[in-house]
């Protein structure tokens, strides 16, 4: 048996690198620039402990684009490197200077905010740059270098007469990148990756505009002067305590993330925490209406200030993905895919920290502002009602203080709904009939039946309504929903109160023959029922178990039982035997007549269940118009 | 000046690969059956050639699972390793056999289906297994060898008694990998990513029903034995040649790519390029109806028959990403980012590739059998449309076969458009006039006053629509669309011909008055017309543009100009003065009278537009079931 080491060689792995290191090659700026915030941030640490006898300053990064000579600088004030240290952290590909640093100085470093990890970041300048070349002066007494690399393995070093601390990263970038030489590319992806890294960025001058001095003339035009052009903000509300900000500050900071944005954030939840991860941020929820799919805006993951992704599946349960804001966290491993996040317990945990926030925050904003929360329920509902049936644990939350609208505009939770519908509401079985709406307007007619009866009626509208319908009867006891047009009202919530009907079984019969000779029964089920006088003469409806599996079929799951051709349109007409009309139709003295009366019937009942369309709609007004003469 | 050479330590970078090599550690098994087909291919290809003398046979792959030992083994007949093979291959990482064979055997081995690149993925194993043992026997007549490595750099390597041709891949899967072990997940992956991969891949057995003998009585159960289960199609459709499909081929192909899809394709379009690329594939076109976001079975994009993602945006323009199939093309590279591939040259030719064949295809279908690209229009036009949106290209080609519908079904290109209403449709100016509906039922009233006047009507009813008519506006010379309930008829198409009005000035403006003391102003302008005195008394109408700039707002695109609150519902209320019921109302005996038909008719009106609702709808059939009695 032979024993030896596997064995990597430069000449092979130095193409991939080049190539493959990170899927999009933009990211060199990204890497390239926390690379010089941990120089500043180390530099910073040394000085901080008294390590470093320095005057720290106030140390910026500059980014500069030379067109001209195709070559894009990144220089730091930071801690340098001697001739040595470029040889240690340089040359030695996936050595990484920052976890070395992280590792020996372990306590006090721990907040540093130091980003690097692996020690690759720095060649994925060879993603977009044929030569690179470093310049760099050590805080330490030596000598400054320059190192230089075409990109195939070899390299040369020298002396270097920089006299300022700090390094500067010199691309000469190559042909086919050439779009890393223009300003506008360069500002979008500083402002992408980099807008709120903790060391301040310059990228070019801007004019400013001064105030006039006080004997200026009205005429005179202003003064000005050019000014450092920083385009990141160095301390964004999230990495602050929430005892610092008020709510005007959280305002601004969702301008500051979301520019294109003109309608303000509902409220706000600050993240903050530190074992046994630590995550922090700021979640917005915004105004979201009726619409699931569409959304632009999305919540932006940070790990240590540098922005990683907009796209936190995975990280933040998906039906919190329709908030906005932002995740800062350094225990994110910053090359993630979606189904390795999944299975990282980690991760697990940062995603059911974020429900709890997220549950808890809207509890105690229902605890101490019912009434604001009320005023905002219809724009956050989506997201709590796909919560409360995706997450168990948000549902037992979200349970106490998810709100159930009547159309009287009057929020109740289920609780309280219960308490205030069970003595008028419950069944000759016992089970209390929650009565609901899916739109005031389409169903006004039976809303306003079973208003007259003295009950009360939700307005449920939001897409997934049938499935938080289902999740509720099943996780409820001895309560069932109710469309309102379902059937009629007396049907709906059977008490045992006997009905009189005017009509013998003979003439009900007879009634039946002659309204089935005109009601199309592929479509109409022909119920007739003793109702009170005053109640509609014709009614359709249709039945709930049928509606609901049909919805719920629309919106994707609990559907297919019924294969693919879906459920068939069938409806009750409801005849009510007791109204003053049926008398008319039964006397009428021509089949001519009594047909016409039937048929005008069934239009306006349809009318109301929207049902009157086309051809059927126009001869109908065309009809009435003449009826008007 | 010193020179030096960049180092890659091994001890750095083998933790990075196994933790990053793959955003997936499920890849892992993709890259060993790869590596088991190129061995494979490789041992074929040295066969056909004369330079392996060996009997091929008919090699296959085989997985197999052990639970106890928590082992999972991958086994091929292929080429095999010499010790001094894996010595070269397998102990250099990044060091690719593949590349080398394929240099060595440039011309000959150019179409062999060798799948390896990089020389890394049989490191992928590292992801899952702490543990990694390859045993192996080369074609060639030497000893079998036997590797073993623990994760660690360093590997042992001894002689084995291994008889068989090819090699047995061992991973001791890890302890928080266990999924790898169950027989579902195996049997996932292989589905996934294996599926049509060119050699046989086996994982268990099945049992598989014999026909009876003859002399087998009536209740003796059919024979039965234990077969390979063969989990792959290793010639799948796309690989042959379109000359060797039938349409029936295509079908079956797929069912066996969208096993749950159980509506056949409308038509597919066979890909076959190889120069200046190479590219194969069948994409098919669905029903897709309406509904521009729903799709769960997309395209999938192979690399040399192993599966790759399906995540297609980028490589085939996004009006295409609706349709269905398989692409695959060894130029793709495998490891891509989204913006990566936008900016790869070779991927934009792809790109326009796949729209030409595309249109082209579409453009024969049209050609060759009309009548059958009818039926199929309503179920294709979403993506035709789309695409004549957003490629100037396809447009140009589209608007040869593109269709438009009227409410009568005859579907014509746009010049048989203009061609048949051109006489009748030109109004004074000289401008022809398209009217349109978008739906039949909802302007039933309004197409059947186009029709009476001998006008065409088309039916468009894509969600794109307002947006396609506003592309097709700016293109074409002399032309507008009109929706019909845009204005009352003789205003859509304006001729010239005087209108003779039954009032006198002074009557009109009284009339106005009137009207106006019950309309509410706020919704409806009034608007007198000297009509036929057949047409209706009471229109209502929504002029054109508005009514389109707010489709566009909803669609997305060319909307915001209106800033954010947009656009007020205004209609006009265009009144018949030639009407009989004009005259009634003007001859009312009292105010309440004339009030109570101002209102009947103007809800009539109301209703031919779905304007009625609510409340207000709720009253009217009240009062019209009392206006029967």
């Amino acid at each position: 048996m032979a024993t030896g080491s596997i064995n990597v060689s430069v000449e092979n792995i130095f193409p991939l690198i080049k190539k493959f290191l990170y899927s999009d090659h933009e990211i060199f700026l990204r890497e390239l620039i926390s690379n010089a915030t941990d120089a500043t941030l180390k530099l910073k640490h040394l000085s901080n402990i008294g390590e470093a006898k320095v005057d720290y300053g106030n140390p910026m990064i500059e980014v500069k684009v030379d067109k001209e000579k195709r070559q894009l600088h990144i220089i730091d004030q930071g801690i340098g490197m001697t001739k040595e240290e470029v040889e240690k952290y340089i040359n030695q590909v996936a050595f990484s200077g920052a976890e070395e640093f992280l590792e020996k100085y372990k306590d006090s470093a721990k907040d540093s905010g130091i980003i690097g990890h692996f020690g690759l970041g720095f060649y994925s300048a060879f993603m977009v740059a044929d030569k690179v070349e470093i310049i760099t002066k050590s805080f330490k007494d030596e000598p400054a270098a320059h190192w230089t690399c075409d990109g195939s393995p070899s390299y040369t070093i020298e002396s270097a007469d920089k006299q300022d601390r700090g390094t500067e990263i010199i691309l000469h970038i190559s042909e086919d990148e050439s779009e890393f030489l223009e300003d506008s590319k360069i500002s979008e992806l500083l402002t992408k990756y980099n807008k709120f890294m903790p060391v301040p960025i310059k990228f070019g001058t801007k004019t400013e505009t001064l105030p006039k001095p006080e004997d200026a003339k009205e005429e005179d035009p202003a003064p000005t002067q050019e000014v450092d052009n920083i385009i990141n903000n160095p301390n964004p509300a999230w990495t602050k305590q929430p005892t610092e900000l008020e709510d005007p500050d959280y305002k601004s900071f969702y301008r500051e993330l979301y520019p294109m944005q003109f309608e303000e954030p509902l409220f706000n939840i600050h993240l903050n925490v530190d074992y046994p991860f630590n995550l922090t941020g700021i979640l917005y929820f915004p105004k979201l209406g009726q619409d699931m799919n569409m959304q632009k805006d999305r919540i932006q993951l940070y790990q240590n200030q540098v922005f990683v992704t907009d796209n936190v599946e995975g990280i933040v349960p998906e039906f919190l993905t329709m908030l906005r804001g932002v995740i800062d966290s350094p225990d994110i491993p910053l090359n993630v895919s979606r189904s390795y996040l999944q299975a990282d317990g980690a991760v697990k945990k940062i995603s059911s920290y974020i429900t709890r926030k997220v549950a808890d925050k809207l509890s105690s904003l229902f605890k101490n502002n019912r009434e604001d929360f009320e005023q905002k329920w219809n724009d956050i509902k989506i997201v709590i009602e796909y919560g409360m049936l995706s997450e168990d644990k948000f549902f037992e939350k979200a349970d106490k203080f998810a709100l159930y609208p009547t159309v009287d505009n009057t929020y109740l939770t289920f609780e309280e709904l219960q308490e205030k519908i069970k003595d008028t509401q419950t069944d000759k079985d016992g089970k209390t009939v929650i009565l609901y709406a899916s739109n005031k307007d389409e169903q006004h007619a039976y809303i306003g039946a079973a208003k007259d009866k003295g009950y009360e009626v939700l307005l449920l509208d939001s897409p997934i309504v049938s499935h938080l319908i289902q999740k509720l009867e099943t996780s409820k006891e001895n309560i069932s929903f109710v469309r309102v047009d379902a059937d009629h009202i007396d049907n709906l919530i059977k008490k045992d109160e006997e009905k009189i009907s005017k009509l013998s079984d003979e003439e009900k019969e007879a009634l039946k023959t002659d309204l089935e000779q005109v009601v199309p029964k592929e479509k109409y089920t022909v119920q007739l029922e003793a109702m009170d006088s005053n109640a509609s003469p014709f009614i359709i409806t249709q039945p709930e178990f049928m509606r609901r599996m049909k919805e719920m079929q629309q919106t994707g799951g609990g559907g297919g039982m019924f294969g693919m051709g879906g459920l068939p349109e069938m409806y009750n007409l409801i005849v009510n035997t007791n109204h003053e009309l049926i008398s008319q139709i039964r006397e009428a003295k021509t089949d001519k007549k009594k047909e016409r009366l039937i048929k005008q019937s069934l239009d306006l009942a349809r009318l109301s269940q929207n049902l009157l369309k086309g051809e059927e709609l126009t001869n109908f007004i065309k009809r009435s118009f003449e009826m008007i003469k």
